[in-house]
């Protein structure tokens, strides 16, 4: 962890290198999924077959690429009522809250009689990806497939990994809860593949969403154009804003709720306050001790973590919107005006009795959120990433009367003769 | 041009090969560009100064980067005053049209005491990307800068390559008129790196949007990430579904004022008559006598052109699905009852009086819209891809203990103990 101060002369210099850290490595595995992706087009479910044989160490045939309705049946009977109960509470917030998001038509006539407008459309399948082993999380199940099922995507399909066989019973119980239309055991690039181009068993869709590791990502970044992509996620980060008010147990829990997602995740603090950035700086320490992923999150906390002081919190507004933070949690006492400056940040989380993980799970808002300083340009994951926005247009003969001489004078002064003909032929 | 008929036997696989045709040969331009990238992200305005003489074999400093108020004060006092009054005329229409597009915030306490919401914000910066030469158009500077400014972006900075010094005065004109702050003489890979990486003389952007060559794509993907992109636009299409009621001669302007882009475009016609499918072929025979741009309408035509005979126009919706248009024009009696049934296109024009050139230019509606099939799942270009969402929460104390037991259980099923122990820590 790295302590910085803004009255310091060298700070500027010390935040551009905080800024610019690479959190991670970007392996080269684009020949490998090159030529998975080609086979999978080529050879379809015989190719998947061979790669889940070959990756996941199982053997299935084509028959079997689909998890049976008996098979989700079994895994949610296998899920402790507890954690069934706190999916369902979590799947409702997330639906009410992203209800709200369906946008709205729009058609108008203007005073020339030119009827225009747009019509929002739900796209005609969705592909999940969902990561096997350990970072396999049903909350992420329902992040992505409800906003889609919200949208009113008519087909959503789930491929995730079983390495070994051994699935988790809560990603299928999230699936069920969340309205997936299908769920195959397959995963990697070859997943990736069968949803953009479909084999004889997995009819290919429209978009693929969802996280996944570095051979994943290559796949959808490869794919995107056959199919629409989300994001591609970096490692997650916390930015806390936090006075003298602030409770430091409170704070430094929510740094190690972060910093134990990965040994690249990044949490900061921001405060106004020495004797609170004295007090998170030992409570981390103090918390780690106990935490049963304290390997990870003593990593992330050592290479990317920060402590930062400003003169007054205001000033820390600048420092915001350059990070872009995909998490910002605002524990002070003026959280409201100083959330209202901030421009760039996925989610805001205000006030002491806010922790992030709320919104990682049961909060409502999506959990899929921009990392690595992209909320300067992008938003965390919503219904409209499930829709699609055709724009209508329709003159009368007196409306193209009105319009047309400007189309035409346009097209001429681009050298578009024929865009201007069309035009031209029908005032005549 | 190709003729289909969906009652042929082996329609099916007709209409699929034309769904798979490539129309756009990659050319792979990587390397050059990764290396030009990366020279101006270290030298700044030197590389681009050598560049701009390179490549566009025009000598400037840094000081002249960019492009004086005087120089754009010329460039509009150079324009015939029917041009710009039909710019002035379209800039009007296409911001009163984006303005309705203007997201609304959201906030709402739910009755546990959770405050939850979005709140939109406009992108900090933006770069527009204007091609030079013969493919560089005014229309296309108003449908990119117009929507930014509705949004509500501070700063719209533009590049356009002036190669051998020669501008586009209506390009600069639009440029005035829809508000760009800046302009800048510089084209390629090196603008779209000057925009991400910044140079002494321009400021970085938050992202990057028009569209540009090869080289001004793959510069665009390999920038991604440290700034937004908008879409990569391929060759441009239009698909016309007409019935008996339309006029030949039209519906054959409408397919030329589409084929006269790029030997590459694309323009079909679904009809259910084959009187008008006999007389549309012969009516662009016609006009490609006439047409400035024959050779390159003939050749996009000749090679992409389709008319595709169904027995009923209802039958053309699946098709029209599968194909996700960019254009689609709907010339018959039924035209709103069809284009209601229509899932995937980027915009539709309806009725006879509505060529798609009135939406190139005046109609108001923005005419960058997704290419390749991606309406399946993208929209045009809109006030959205200006702005940025970011959702907020906010529990009080009760709020916290009504949810937080919820939240404990599933940050210890997923193994996430620190996620867990972030909330437990609040409610004791």
């Amino acid at each position: 962890m790295q302590r910085l101060d803004s009255r310091d002369p060298a700070f500027g210099d010390h935040f551009a290198r905080l800024l610019a850290v690479k959190r991670e490595v970007a392996e080269d595995v684009d020949e490998t999924v090159r030529a998975i992706i080609a086979d999978v087009a080529a050879r379809g479910d015989e190719a998947l077959v061979e790669y889940t044989s070959r990756f996941d160490r199982l053997e299935v045939g084509p028959e079997t690429l689909r998890v049976s309705e008996r098979e989700i049946d079994a895994a949610v009977a296998a899920c402790p009522r507890e954690a069934l109960d706190a999916l369902d509470l979590a799947r409702a917030r997330i639906e009410t809250f992203h209800r709200a998001q369906v946008p709205a038509d729009h058609r108008e006539t203007d005073a020339l009689g030119v009827t225009l407008g747009w019509r929002w459309t739900a796209l005609e399948s969705v592909g999940l990806y969902v990561p096997g082993g350990t970072a396999s999380y049903p909350s992420s199940v329902l992040m992505n497939a409800v906003p889609a099922r919200v949208a009113g995507v008519p087909r959503v399909a789930m491929v995730v990994p079983t390495p070994d066989g051994v699935t988790n019973p809560l990603v299928l119980a999230a699936a069920r809860l969340a309205g997936v239309d299908e769920v195959f055991r397959i995963g990697g690039a070859q997943a990736v593949a069968a949803l953009a181009y479909g084999t004889a068993t997995v009819a290919p869709v429209a978009k693929i969403v969802g996280p996944g590791n570095a051979y994943v990502a290559a796949a959808k970044r490869r794919v995107f154009g056959q199919v629409g992509i989300d994001m591609i996620a970096g490692p997650s980060e916390v930015l806390i804003l936090a006075d003298a008010s602030a409770n430091p147990e409170w704070v430094a829990a929510d740094l190690l709720a972060q910093a134990e997602h990965d040994p690249a995740a990044q949490a900061i603090l921001i405060t106004d306050d020495d004797a609170l950035a004295d007090a998170v700086a030992r409570a981390v320490e103090g918390q780690l001790a106990t935490l049963p992923r304290a390997g990870i999150a003593r990593a992330s906390w050592r290479d990317y973590g920060a402590i930062v002081r400003v003169a007054r919190l205001a000033d820390a507004i600048p420092l915001v919107d350059r990070l872009a933070p995909e998490h910002l949690e605002i524990e002070a006492q003026e959280a409201e005006a100083l959330a209202a400056r901030v421009r760039n940040a996925g989610a805001i989380f205000l006030g002491a009795h806010t922790p992030e993980a709320i919104g990682d799970y049961v909060g409502g808002p999506n959990h899929v959120l921009p990392t690595a300083r992209s909320a300067r340009f992008s938003s965390g994951l919503g219904v409209l990433d499930f829709m699609k926005r055709t724009t209508l247009l329709s003159c009368t003969p007196e409306a193209l009367r009105a319009l047309g001489p400007a189309a035409v004078t346009l097209g001429r002064a681009e050298g578009l003769d024929g865009h201007a003909r069309s035009v031209a032929i029908r005032l005549n």
